[in-house]
């Protein structure tokens, strides 16, 4: 068997398959000049990652995947599994359920970065132990998680859940869900929300709350989606209230986003799977043929940062992705995103601070 | 074939194995509260392991393995090597042939961690030369080495060497060896005797040298064991002398650990392979209808760092886990362990240095 | 299908095959004691490379390898790949056609190191596109080009080029190649060119330019070579133009070298492949009978660091170079330098910048 990589099988149920992934993304940003902001030309290898994963008989499975971009290594997915039907148990460094875009692969998103509050509000994988259940047309999630593995051992933790109903209707794939996340800090902690403009080859933050005193935080989202042929639409929303200590108030800040998008070749539709977007396998792939798949997107995206006090800015973007897909494991993308700030972190001439940033970006994108 | 992942075989003697482990930890310590130290809950992971191994015609071969846990990267093994019948030549980083249970893989040890003086005597993986040589019953090795690969390159160096008699007596694996130890280091070297209480997931250290000026260490273990059926026994005791420049007194500090075990299901015993203990393959694993093997272990674990002026404290340990390994490639273990600590490094209420912590640790691993 | 490693394949076009490499170094430096410089025994893990490459249906592939040695991780090659015919286009992180012995891969070079320039000139792996054309006995390559991967994102740039004539002439195979380079720096860059005396292992220069501000970089390098059964030859020489910021002159820094090498066992010739040395797979390897390949060469390095101001010093560098080919993938060398120097950084007796330094070396290498 053949899934990018080779699937090995043993006898009695083992299977050993590699993973990994190459996007390696190039760009430029337009800011005002007045912000001092760093701007111009931009590359980077975005993510670059290998590792493997497998079954174990008995109902045991592994997946273990690092990430080497910008000459660090960071640990991706460290899991050792076990399932029983639809049941399935993890322990390890994972994703803590935090929703639907942040939970679709980095390989499989409408734009080359997912929705500014996913990074803002600080989704990541986390060391913990959780269990998921996919029935027919539902899947419930839920863990208790300590922190990531990088910054272990401390006595942070968090409990997780997630909840969708994946309806197939008149041969719609439907998606809706809910997540709940709650997280208590050891005392000292502070907490930064802030987010890139749009590409990630920046350090420049134009909407940041700056570091603030946080003793536990307080999630709720909201997910919606729809896939029909060759169109899909996409929505999600997310509070996140934080708990400050003693009197300061407690802001609950809101990011958000909706998309659209349409498939421009001939039987081409968007993957799903197991309540995320899944790989796209175009209809007349290159090298059989065909052209690939050609697809456009059109995405608004928000981010709140400005609550109670705290002024962080808020972020309007607007987005226009086209995204060729060759060959089911080989994707290019070109993606042009306009952000609107106001109260915006780095204020430009006269103190200005609404103004607009634009950013543009290409990626190629090889997996297996 | 296949041994945790695929042995893919090719013509003419190649082999290659991809090679890993994943090991997630948990669990909590008890200190007095005086004493200041960090307590409570931890979590981490503790080995996040990926490597490769493989056999090259003509009698070459080579393992190459790599250490994730906590974001960084370690090289664990990187040797090339050459074998002919009995005779093994490794050249890379390798261990030194310490004694039983730091030669011992971490994933087929009784307890979540090895015996103190493992690690409060600085036993590590260094870049050397080495030959051993495995006859009826009798095992050889020796090397030369310089230091771990991370530190290189200077000008520190050793000797090592080991000699293990490992008869069968009646249906019992029996294990009698001596090992000796000689470094020397660059002048202006200082080393640093410590240990973690019982469990890794905390830096803090009761027992603790701090740093001295050391030219030179001279260690020597002696080492017994022996398996019969469900049951099996471990010795070790560790004398490590350091040379101190000039006139300063040289201590010999001290560590050893005796160990019982016992299988509580029928037909499991303790794995043995060519002078260290190997996995356990339980007789009724999960997946065929069984429920794997369950083993008790009791263990005593001294280590004595106070010496000629130099006054580290004394750590007794006592510990009991439970492991069960549902198949031959996954294991679960809990552990209690309680520290009994004179002299130590850390006070406690009124100065005193004489106390106990408790420390209680979960471990979910796999490895192929 | 076996070249090293397994190589995996699919149907339809799919291929993978994991890469590795292990070069275990060990050696000595004599320098005049007066200049202070570290010298005596010195050892390292040279280089601990991991990773995959494989092909993917329609014409695309990929080469992505890690390099672990010294503990910490640098990517090598990371690159997503398209091939037509003769043509192959690349994009992410790959070598930027600086030359023969640069582009020859480190398992296959004369010398434990390559020819003193490639170092001191910078010349490394950078994040671009480029593409290439083999046609009959001839090859063009090139490439735009930003910064390392580790470096990035910066605002550096490089468009690079090189054309290779590889013509057979009566049973022998012929090189003449040349290359260009062009780079632009951010302002405020600095460059710094210096290399170690021959060996790795130390981090001890006695040649040395310091830190000179730089604006842009032209460089130009000739190259010829010719194998012809046991006997080869290669000379290489590369002008490095340097344009320093204002009124500074700009100086042109040179380096170069010419070897011969000569296989003593009967059979034996150097592997030569698509513009750069290849391979050696020896007549009568060990394990068929055969005792390997053995090979000795002759070379001369020269390096000139000493123009327009900048007063780097001068290296002439003389080495013997014995290479032990047991089996296709493994390789033993011995190497003696003895580099002269002139205005050499470090200063010996009396301020004296003329003399001497020896350095011996062996290498240990499987490779995969």
């Amino acid at each position: 068997r053949w899934k990018g990589a080779p699937v090995i099988e043993g006898e009695g149920g083992w299977s050993f398959k590699p993973r990994g992934r190459l996007q390696i993304d190039a760009g430029t940003i337009a800011a005002p000049a007045a912000t001092g902001a760093e701007d111009g030309f931009g590359s980077e290898i975005r993510r670059a990652r290998l590792g493997v994963e497998g079954d174990i008989p008995g109902g045991f499975g592994y997946k273990f995947e690092l990430d080497f971009a910008g000459g660090e290594v960071e640990i991706a997915d460290a899991i050792a599994t076990y399932g029983d039907g639809g049941l399935t148990v993890s322990a390890g460094q994972h994703n803590t359920f935090q929703g639907l875009e942040e939970l679709t692969s980095s390989r499989f998103i409408s734009t080359m970065e997912r929705a500014a509050f996913t990074d803002a509000f600080g989704f990541e994988r986390r060391v913990g132990l959780s269990a998921q259940y996919a029935a027919d047309g539902w899947l419930v999630q839920a863990g208790v998680f300590g922190d990531n593995a990088d910054d272990l051992s401390n006595r942070n933790w968090s409990v997780d859940g997630r909840l969708v109903a994946m309806p197939e209707l008149g041969g719609a794939q439907l998606h809706l869900g809910g997540s709940l996340h709650y997280a208590e800090y050891e005392s000292g902690t502070t907490l930064r929300y802030r987010q890139r403009p749009f590409v990630h080859f920046t350090d420049t933050r134009f909407i940041d709350t700056g570091r603030f005193a946080a003793g536990s935080e307080l999630g709720m989202g909201l997910e919606a989606a729809a896939i029909a042929g060759p169109f899909h639409a996409a929505a999600e929303g997310f509070w996140q209230k934080v708990d400050r200590p003693g009197a300061l108030a407690d802001p609950t800040f809101f990011g958000g986003y909706a998309e659209v998008g349409l498939f421009l070749t001939r039987g081409d539709t968007r993957g799903y799977k197991r309540g995320v977007f899944d790989r796209v396998k175009p209809a007349s792939p290159v090298g059989e043929g065909g052209f690939g798949a050609i697809q456009v997107n059109l995405r608004y995206d928000r981010l709140d940062l400005s609550e109670a006090a705290i002024v962080g800015g808020t972020q309007d973007g607007y987005a226009l992705s086209l995204v060729w897909t060759p060959t089911d494991h080989t994707r290019l993308m070109a993606n042009y995103g306009r952000m609107e700030y106001r109260g915006a972190a780095i204020p430009a001439a006269g103190g200005e601070r609404s103004y607009g940033v634009d950013a543009f970006g290409v990626r190629a994108q090889i997996d297996f």
